[in-house]
């Protein structure tokens, strides 16, 4: 009998079909594109020696062995088709417009590219774990700076790993996004938080840690900064939560301390999924608090790792319950044997 | 500079990234994989000849023009594999339990597929008016069957065409699926319009038909019964709603003469994507109120058509904003133009 699950967060349903349990070998991909990628490729606007192919870095650096100027480790730069704009000026951040029934205003905001190594034939999780402490730091120095911004209400950092999760270009790298609105759907995230704190007088994301520490069936491994989870009604096969033991509803609190705990813990889990599923194609995003709710007791920043093992069909569009063919505890007893 | 939309039904945004903006033929695909399937093939448990293959039907159309016994043009079984379960009996629909800290319950529902064809080489874009008309007679009856059911809270009617919608078997066919819970992003669908609704003391959907009738650029085509339309906050390239003009929230209440009416449309609108998209993969659903929502009247069921022409990538899935490349009025004009 398939179970359906409620995330306690967001309210939102998923179907655990256990009739259709899958073995990670089904998953596996057995292409080593990623392997067989040059180190260095001359077309690629992201690799070194092309600088001039993107817009002006806002963000680099240097790297420490090179010594030689020019030389970087990680570098930003404005996304050159960016899908919000950086307003001129201060920005107006009252530019919303009613069209007769509709509402309609400027997609202002802010879009970087992370280039996360000069190698174009690696990913996180065959860089070292001094390269993915860099990033980890890059997104937390980019996410204060962004965060300033009168026009951002909300940073989204996020990665696209593969083509199957929406990357044109295979060189390295993450993205950055500010965003002018709090959608509905943050907000949905947000309330049922909120909810969960008013009545009981808590956070549900601390919560959650508490109670998984105790369970351990679905916890992936743990350092003394973070915890990485499967969650209890995951959304998709092998879904892994990296949680903060630290309270803190935004990302851009994250100390000095905390990035290399989160660099390691990060690069560890990338690795465990690269080894059992034969390096898949992934999306992460770090879901933060917008700018206004920083100071929010209810809510707890987190990084969410969803491998894109399976399809998104007319079901969990119609229904918004998604159909997971992979039990949670499951998937995190595999990725425990895969460390 | 690109534009944030909100669509005001469900509170969702859209980008319409006209940087971005791609022409029709960038997305249209070479293959022809679908004209060169064979209209028969043995292995297939939908065609004729195999219905050993599929459980027994729930529903079957005898071929008028066959008369001999055992020849079919639609066919309804259940689900093999199905995503949620029948119950035993009547049911309990109170069978949800709180672990600790999660809510958890059986799987329960009704999982039905609608084989559409004994032609295992066509699609609704190919297929004669008379035969999709068919086809939403079928789901309207099996729809009215299911709804009777009380552990069905809501009735998804939906179709994945090609495997980048999620199609794991080519033969013609879409799915039905009751399910026990109204999930969260319905809900929040049903709040968004039921406070329109309390505002204004009108259909939300009901507005942006009147509106659009008489704004022209973002309507394709229309009938007596339906209007079909690419909707101002498109979350994807050549999103149409098919909206009925008669306001309702169940699908139910489809009449018979209403169901040649939308088989037209419905054909009309998959065989413009079909010529200017050259046989894209899509999802549509039926979006229809919950059982106990069926006699609202801020709600509004409509078939909502997505091709998969992109990839819902980290921002999509972080901020809850979709990124759509082609402007709605574009996708409309083009689509006017296909018919």
């Amino acid at each position: 009998m398939p179970k359906l699950r409620q995330d306690p967060a967001t309210r939102l349903w998923s179907i655990i079909a256990t009739e259709r349990r899958k073995r990670p070998d089904d998953f596996v991909r057995h292409d080593e594109a990623a392997e067989s990628l040059p180190s260095y490729d001359e077309n690629c606007p992201f690799c070194p020696g092309n600088e001039s192919k993107t817009p002006e870095p806002v963000f680099s650096v240097s790297d420490p062995e090179a010594g030689a100027a020019g030389k970087w480790s990680v570098r930003v730069v404005p996304n050159k088709f960016p899908a919000l704009v950086r307003p001129d000026g201060e920005g107006d951040t009252t530019r919303r417009v009613r069209k007769c029934m509709y509402l309609e205003m400027d997609g202002t905001g802010e879009h970087e590219v992370v280039i996360e190594t000069p190698d174009h034939s690696k990913t996180l999780a065959t860089l070292s774990e001094d390269e993915v402490t860099m990033v980890v730091r890059t997104y937390r120095d980019r996410f204060l700076a962004l965060d300033k911004s009168p026009w951002n209400q909300m940073i989204i950092i996020f990665r696209n790993q593969g083509e199957g999760a929406g990357t044109s270009l295979v060189h390295p790298h993450s993205q950055i996004i500010g965003t002018p609105v709090v959608p509905e759907e943050i907000r949905r995230r947000l309330d049922a938080s909120q909810r969960y704190y008013d009545d009981l007088g808590t956070c549900v994301y601390c919560d959650i840690l508490d109670y998984e520490i105790k369970e351990k069936t679905r916890v992936v491994c743990s350092n003394s900064g973070f915890v990485a989870l499967c969650p209890f009604a995951s959304a998709v096969p092998f879904e892994v939560w990296i949680l903060p033991r630290r309270h803190a509803s935004s990302f851009g609190v994250l100390s000095d301390g905390e990035i290399p705990l989160l660099g390691k813990m990060l690069r560890d889990v990338l690795q465990r999924m690269y080894r059992l599923l034969g390096n898949p194609d992934y999306n992460y995003v770090v879901r933060s608090a917008p700018h206004h709710s920083a100071g929010e007791p209810h809510f707890h920043w987190y990084v969410e790792i969803l491998p894109r093992l399976t399809t998104r069909a007319g079901f969990e569009i119609g229904s918004g319950i998604n159909i997971n063919v992979v039990v949670p505890e499951d998937a995190a007893e595999q990725l425990r044997k895969a460390g």
